[in-house]
């Protein structure tokens, strides 16, 4: 292998793929970046056999070629070069990667591309087509809401479908789920459902560039795995096995009293109360009075054995009676933060009943919070 | 007590002061920032009793008092709330410190302000006034290279000397050793010489604010202390009793070679050297060749058993002999990274003796580096 590349690009390439590095793998290839020509272009690829992510990036070739070369090492490199042509050749005989930039020269010793694991080539005729922007709005809205818990590897999934025209994801911890719904502009032409690490969707929106306009998303079946393609980037998850909770049971179809406040003035409101909640288990309390006349009011208070207590008073519009419901407050927040509305709806039944927040103009979020025993 | 403040002036403050504090103390008062009216305006002190801050901010006091506050909850509580008054009202039967802004409105259980360890009261006239630009650049130019071992006090400290009209500040942790000095634009009055902790003076050059001009500096006889005095704010430092090492005895006086380099240059060359460097000891070679016509040039090179080697060339304006010396890259990099003018020159003699380090230009600073074995 001899080819020239920008060390922007090279740069670039590199800080997208290496998140599907696997550091302390006890198979060494899974440390290294896989480097090579492909087509006309150069290609970059790492993976942790869970998730997988390839770069293709523009490449001058004078001899095809392919190498593996530690992840850290080489990107640390590249990272210090000035931004001119970086050139890379390859001894195939001692599997020694070249790495010529102005006045720097540098052997990196690598491991044969024969050992690493091979990427699926998607069929992308079969995909769907996804808006980008919107996509990575759906992602940022469900995956805080997956379990971290190793014992239920289906709660650190999200639950995605596609039927016809709707796309819908799911997440839930077992305390709180999060769900959104958006329209396709193109239907789909089979329906999917499939339960993805929630851990490659944080990925995809974090590699998602805001110049990509459309993703394709593959699911071939049988394979066990999903496939996203953008114009220059691949990225491959492991589907999760087993069946997702039923949770449209759990969400309410109705409510007694419903709050609506500014997103931000509740949002700092939970913030403070944190402070002192979080010396006491978490517990807020949500004191929804209903004005006499006129608009009503919140009071968010928490209170803590050693530190001691906190009123945050949140105007707001209530419709129906007044109740008393305690939350877990980084629940709250959490949800808070990913809601870009100016106001926020809460709706409750009873204070042993799930609450469910939505954003006030929207019907595509919806996120349910279990509540919490009132001392 | 009962005062109104900023809140902005508060968090600064907090800001300030929350750094001596000593989160895991046996001693429960430790972890709480002092809170005191005092003359006319409030002061927030905390102590860790090897360091002590003291910050005073404008108040309007209607009752004096004190208390101590746990300082992460009551520092979090402030940094949330809106930029308007903040009303602080003491309960002094409960030692429950209420506090009020915009809508929210929290108590925090403090500690008695009797257990709070008493900060000494400096008696300024008898300091030496110091720039404290100046001063901070000092610092910095000095601080890396003390050692961070527990098991040498003395070389956890900065040597700081005061005689006439010079300054002088040392730190060495055996390997390395930086020494800086300055002139004084007012005499002192009395000759000072200090082990100071350099972690006090870290802090010292972190709060040192860019408005402040001067700082006056006390080491009152007997008491194995060092205060800072700046117009608001005050530090206090315990002395470390012990000799610190004669390391001028350990300076070159005279050097064979002396290599002046573009500084940018040689620290982008030590980095990329590091990136192989570190994975085999940290050793960089650097080849001094003198040019038979013209210029000569440095090769900054690294080997690797396991990972590769790299060489990078620079530029070098050489007087007398090459050689071939290797050096620690980190200790390099972190010299380089605190000297500020355009070129640096690297003085040696042989490849078993110190070299020196100087910035080009000043004859205000010097930092001698121990060689490595060549392997």
């Amino acid at each position: 292998m001899k080819v020239s590349v920008s060390q922007q690009q090279l740069a670039h390439g590199l800080s997208v793929v290496s998140r599907a590095v696997s550091p302390r793998s006890t198979l060494p290839v899974l440390s290294n970046i896989l480097v090579a020509t492909d087509e006309g272009r150069l290609r970059l690829s790492a993976t942790n056999l869970e998730l997988g992510i390839s770069c293709w990036i523009g490449a001058q070739i004078s001899e095809e070629g392919a190498v593996t070369v530690p992840s850290r090492t080489f990107s640390d490199l590249i990272n210090t070069l000035p931004n001119e042509t970086v050139l890379l050749d390859l001894n195939e005989k001692t599997q020694t990667l070249n790495v010529r930039c102005a006045s720097s020269n540098t052997d990196i010793k690598g491991i044969d591309a024969q050992e690493f694991p091979p990427m699926p080539v998607p069929d992308l005729s079969a995909g769907t087509e996804l808006n980008v922007a919107d996509f990575k709005e759906m992602i940022q809205q469900v995956v805080f809401a997956a379990s971290t818990d190793e014992a239920r590897p289906v709660l650190q999934g999200v639950n995605l479908t596609v039927s016809d025209h709707e796309i819908s994801m799911a997440a839930t911890d077992g305390f709180r789920i999060s769900v959104r719904k958006a329209r396709l502009s193109t239907p789909s032409e089979r329906p999917v459902s499939a339960i993805i690490p929630a851990r490659a969707l944080s990925e995809l929106a974090r590699i998602a560039s805001d110049t990509d306009e459309k993703v394709t998303m593959v699911v071939p079946p049988g394979r066990g795995q999903v496939l996203f393609h953008f114009d220059d980037i691949e990225l491959v998850s492991q589907l999760i096995e087993g069946n997702f909770p039923d949770y449209k049971a759990i969400i309410p179809r109705s409510s007694k009293t419903s709050t609506i406040m500014a997103t931000a003035a509740f949002q700092k409101a939970c913030k403070q109360a944190e402070i002192i909640a979080r010396e006491g288990n978490y517990v807020v309390r949500l004191n929804i009075q209903n004005g006499e006349e006129g608009p009503g009011s919140v009071e968010v208070s928490a209170q803590s054995e050693e530190t001691g207590n906190s009123e945050v008073m949140v105007d707001a519009n209530i419709t129906g009676g007044g109740l008393v419901i305690a939350f877990n407050v980084r629940y709250l927040r959490e949800v808070l933060d990913v809601i870009k509305s100016p106001s926020v709806a809460l709706e409750t039944n009873a204070n042993n009943t799930p609450g469910v927040i939505k954003a006030v103009g929207s019907e595509d979020f919806t996120h349910v919070i279990m509540p919490m025993h009132l001392g």
